[in-house]
Order: structure tokens, then C-alpha cells, then sequence
């Protein structure tokens, strides 16, 4: 069933997706063994790679990456590399680095396919987007990028496939951010008071669930990022994640504030602010979401709070599930709805994983 | 962006899926005029092809079939006039004939690519599903029916690759009829207390929400068929969709009633029975809905009511809508959730011409 034809692997970024991601491959490749070599393995500062396309035992990449790797080349230098192996090259971009994905243009004219979770390349500048989109199918590249919204959950490929087959889009809305679905669900459940914003803060920095400085997720950026994304496959050219209305959860008195830590200790002065959204929620029986927006008809993306029904779905969600809803012509009023997990690196990795096979069946 | 090679379709069966998927197939073929050849198309008595495999206008195909259509030839004459057609060949059936499901390893033999919604081929025996599969790939054809469980919404596809990047399923819960959905979201709503079972049944048929004969939904077994399927994708070989409990809700009495119709005149006399069901329910706070189970763990499947809580989504559902929760390894203890329209012509439409553009994207 599978196609057998060799293909080489570039693996860009080995931090909690990457790796696990490198073990899932590892799985995957064992049941098929001539079709997929290993070519080039980097992290931050190194990589590892044969001049004569030497495959690099999956399983074991990291550790001889560790002890044998050189320098990290440029990505010219890389790209050059991966255009000379054999059979065609994808290159796996597991790093949330803005340099990486601004060369996708690059890869895919040389006929490399990009598959990667990093939401950089797809959510920056509207040129950028154009750019990779152009570039692609230059000798059959292609791109795909499932997980740069909502992790493995079935987002984007559906939502291209709507679009394929004339479907229009005219509402897309729900919760993105695993991270702000924690926060809430924790901060303003629909059953029972929650805790203290700043506790529930803490508590998830505590738990790994926000980034290092916990003000790049409350600054709304990485929901507006897959806002940008969602609205450009709807057909609404957004020029940038800044360029509509995103509401920032970082108190104004906060936003000079040196350090991450620094932000958490002061946090509690500024409860009651997060404490009135909520109050004025819960007076009209609803709880307080973060949520983002695509309105088709008014061609307008938003982000911020918003007060739910607790019977709505976005008010009943769990943990730190994601759920979105898009409304299309063709579904009418009852939208179609996906929830889950929306980040993790077990669920991240096999969404990337998914979009390697699904390149791996297509290429001739 | 899209492969450019020219593909030769048949398309079986054109009652309210098939004659819409032809105006969207229209639509696409449209923005690819050198790719898409539509050489066949059939209903039950008669087809129009031409012996030089002629390009069939599209948009007035049914009503060039109506005109000058020729007596239907057999299974084996088509495979042979498919056979010789220019490039590859997609057949899609739009039928729910369990004929033509039984001739797909014929087609995918021929390397022939077969796309459907007809759940017959993949929930009838498992030796039919064996045969299906073991004869994919054969000259490069494929197999695509998402739509044979949920329409267009994204399961079959999703929880394939679940199990190709080596997640594992532990349990598969959900409403997955549209006219169950229907019947037990307005016979025992979370809110409010609902119609009497017969006239609900009256009105989802005057609604053209029934089959014909609505004990051909009420019996259970279409909700079989789909769990069928998902088991066998999830690794468990169900030998047939009778071959585990199904909870039939025809009265035993009205089991041997000659017509759908003396069937519903009759119904009202037995409402004692599903108001049963719903008055335990009701007891603990809870309502009843009709559902499907796969238990990976216990390697059982399962259909018939169930009582939730009124908060849990399988409650909560509205509409005709289907939901199905996937739990797996991976997603732990948060299923990945899908929920909408699980039928209608528009959609189901839809998700078939998606699996199209999935082989025309693979086609080499």
C-alpha cells in the first residue's frame, strides 16, 4: 500500500516535540525500512549529517548528534546539502524559530517539502505566507503544517478541504491555546468559585503549562497567531497577527517589567481586573473565556475575553483542551466542532508525524 | 500546486448525494479543466459512456443520462470499459448497493481507486474488508470512505493515521446517526421534557429524517455498520455488524408488521416502553441517547441507550448532530472529540469529493 520509494529526512530542532517526534519516526520507519533515510539532524548549535547521505540510525540520532555533530552550517549551506540527497527531501522544522521558517520559500523552490508545527511561517507577515505558498510545488515540494494550530487535532486539513470543494467559510471561533484553557477552566469553572488569577498563574507555570515567561501567553500573541492562520485559509488575507484586535491579559502597570518572575510576585496587585470580568460574567450566570474569532462577513479576526453560557461548549471544556467550531455554508447553523489536545508533545509529534505520511504517500 | 495528470472518473449512483456531488464535482473540475475526464455515470437502470471514453459534460450529465442513456451494463463490462479509460480511473460510488460495494476488490484490482460513502463494503463480512484491503494498492489504486461514518466530518481520516504513527485506541464512545440524534434530542432534551416517543418517530419521518421505513434506522443496525468500521480501523476484526450486542428499538411486538407505515400507526401503543428508559434516566438527572461503544480493552463493541449526565456532551447534542470521542494512549484521558452534521446530501457531497482530491493528489 505504502509507496516505496527512498526518500531523505532532514530533522530541524530536538527539544520536547523534536524528540519524541525522532522516536515516533523511529517506530514508523522500522515497518518501512528502505523508504525513509535520515540525512540531517540539528539542534540550537549543531547538527549531524554525512557528506555521502550516510542514513543516521533514527533511534539512537540524538545521542550521536551529542557526541559526533559539527557546527551548525547557514541554511544555504543546509539547503544545499539536502538538495543533493537522495530521492526527494523533507525537512521536518520542529523549532519555533522565526530564521526557520522565513527560509521555508527557500526549501520548497529547491523542491524540498517543509512539514513542521511552527506556526512562525504561516502567521507572519502576509508576504510570507504568499511567499511559501508560491514556492511551493516547485518540483513537487510541499507544505503542510496541521500542527501549527491546535496540535494533531484534525483543524487545518479539514478546513482546506472545505475551501477545495467550494464549501464557504463564514464563522470560525473557539478556544486555541491549551494554555488559556487551563487558566480559565481552573479561574472561572462553570461549577463551583476557582481559585485567584495570579494562583491559577502560578500554578500552571508550576505544572510546565505556560512558556518560561508566562507573559507570552497572556499577551494574547500565540492565540492571535493561530487566529492569522485560520482566517488566511478562509480566504481572509490578514496581514499580520498584530493587525487586528488582540487583547493582552498583561496588566499595563506590568508590561515594563523586567523579568518573568518579577511579573508572577506582582501579579496579585492586580487581581480585582481579571476579578470584574468575572463577576460581571458569573451576574448574568456565564463565565469569563478567552477565545478567538473569524467573522467572514465583516472580514474581521478578534481576541479576548468573552462571557460564555455554561452550557456553551467553550464554557464546559476540560483541562487544557482546545475546541474549535467553524461555520460554513454548507453546515448551516450547527457547526462543525473539534476538542482535545491542543499541545503536548506526544500528540504535537504524531500531528507532524501525520503530515511526513501524508507527504511520504503523495511523492512520485 | 495541483498535479496536472489527466484522471478518468466513474461515478455510480446519483439520488441526493451523487446528483449534488456531481454540481461539486462540476465546480472543482471547473478550476482543473485538463484533470478531471468524467467518462461513466450510472443509476439503477441505465449509464451514458461513450466507447472513445468521450469527456461527459459535468454540469448536464444526469440530464444527458436521462436522454440518451443505454441499458446499465453488469459489474464486470464496466470494470472492463473502466480498465482502457485514459489515465488513472476513480471510481465513486454514491450508492448504498452492497452489489457494487462487493465488486470494489474487482475494481481496486484493475488498479481502479474506489471512493465512497456506501458503508456496505467496509462493514459487511470481514472477509469482504480483507478482501477490500488486500487488494488496494494493486497498480497504485486507493480506497477512500470517510464519509461512511459521520459524512464529511473528519474520523476515518484522523483516526487512520492515529494508528499509523503508532497511537494506540483505547475506547471509542458517540451518537453516530443523525436520525437518532435527532429523535433523542427532542424525546428527551436536557432541557424541557420532551415528545412522546411515537410522535417524535412521525415527525423525524414527515421531516425526512427516517428511511422509508423507519424501523430501517430504528433496528440499529446502520449505527452497527459504523462502529463496525471504526473497531476494524482501531484493530479490532468484528466479523460483521451482527456479530456484537445491538439493541434493537422495534418492539418485539411490531417486529413482524408488514409496513413502515401500519408500523407507525402501531408505535403509540408501545411508548410505555421508551418512556421507561427515559423516566430511569430521569431519576438520577440524566437522559437517555442511543450510542455506539468500542472498548479496545475488552475487545467488545456495542450499540444500544445509555444514560449521560445532562452536562456531558453526548447530552448536550443538538440538531441531527453526530459527536464521537476517540480515546487513545496518546490523548489520555481527553478524548479527541468531532462533532456536526453527520448527513445531508450537501455534506456528505462534500467529504466525497474530498477523498477525490485526496487521490487525485496521490495519483502518479
Amino acid at each position: 500500500m505504502a509507496p516505496s520509494k527512498e526518500v531523505s529526512i532532514a530533522v530541524i530542532g530536538a527539544g520536547g516535540v523534536g524528540s519524541v517526534f525522532l522516536q515516533q519516526l523511529a517506530h514508523v520507519a522500522n515497518n518501512r525500512p528502505s523508504q525513509i533515510r535520515l540525512v540531517y539532524v540539528a539542534i540550537v548549535d549543531k547538527a549531524l549529517y554525512h557528506t555521502d547521505y550516510k542514513h543516521i540510525e533514527i533511534a539512537t540520532a540524538l545521542s550521536a548528534l551529542e557526541a559526533t555533530g559539527r557546527p551548525l552550517p547557514s541554511i544555504p549551506q543546509t539547503i544545499e546539502y539536502l538538495s543533493a540527497a537522495p530521492g526527494k527531501v523533507i525537512v521536518v522544522d520542529n523549532t519555533s524559530s522565526q530564521q526557520v521558517a522565513e527560509a521555508y520559500p527557500q526549501f520548497l523552490r529547491r523542491g524540498i517539502s517543509v512539514v513542521t508545527p511552527n506556526k512562525k511561517g504561516f502567521s507572519g507577515s502576509w508576504k510570507l505566507w504568499q511567499e511559501i505558498f508560491d514556492a511551493e510545488g516547485t518540483d513537487g515540494s510541499m507544505v503542510y503544517h496541521e500542527c501549527s494550530v491546535g496540535a494533531a487535532l484534525p483543524i487545518i486539513g479539514p478546513l482546506k478541504m472545505l475551501v477545495e470543494t467550494g464549501d464557504e467559510v463564514t464563522r470560525i471561533e473557539g478556544v486555541f491555546s491549551g494554555t488559556m484553557s487551563y487558566l480559565f477552566n481552573n479561574f472561572a469553572p462553570t461549577e463551583g468559585s476557582g481559585g485567584k488569577w495570579s494562583d491559577e498563574v502560578k500554578k500552571a507555570k508550576q505544572l510546565g503549562y505556560t512558556e518560561p515567561d508566562p507573559r507570552d501567553d497572556l499577551n494574547g500573541l500565540d492565540v492571535a497567531r493561530k487566529v492569522t492562520i485560520l482566517a488566511r485559509l478562509s480566504g481572509l488575507p490578514v496581514e499580520s497577527p498584530t493587525s487586528f484586535p488582540v487583547q493582552s491579559l498583561i496588566p499595563k502597570e506590568l508590561e515594563g517589567v523586567d523579568s518573568g518572575d518579577e511579573f508572577l510576585t506582582k501579579l496579585s496587585e492586580y487581581d480585582d481586573q481579571m476579578e470584574a470580568y468575572k463577576a460581571a460574567a458569573e451576574k448574568e450566570d456565564r463565565v469569563v473565556r478567552y477565545v478567538g474569532y473569524v467573522d467572514m462577513a465583516s472580514k474581521q479576526a478578534k481576541v479576548g475575553l468573552e462571557s460564555f453560557d455554561k452550557s456553551h461548549p467553550i464554557a464546559s471544556l476540560k483541562g487544557s483542551d482546545n475546541i474549535i467550531s467553524i461555520y460554513t455554508k454548507r453546515y448551516g447553523n450547527l457547526p462543525l466542532i473539534v476538542q482535545g489536545a491542543g499541545a503536548g508533545a506526544a500528540v504535537t509529534a504524531m500531528g507532524v508525524l501525520g503530515d511526513v505520511l501524508k507527504v511520504l504517500e503523495r511523492i512520485r
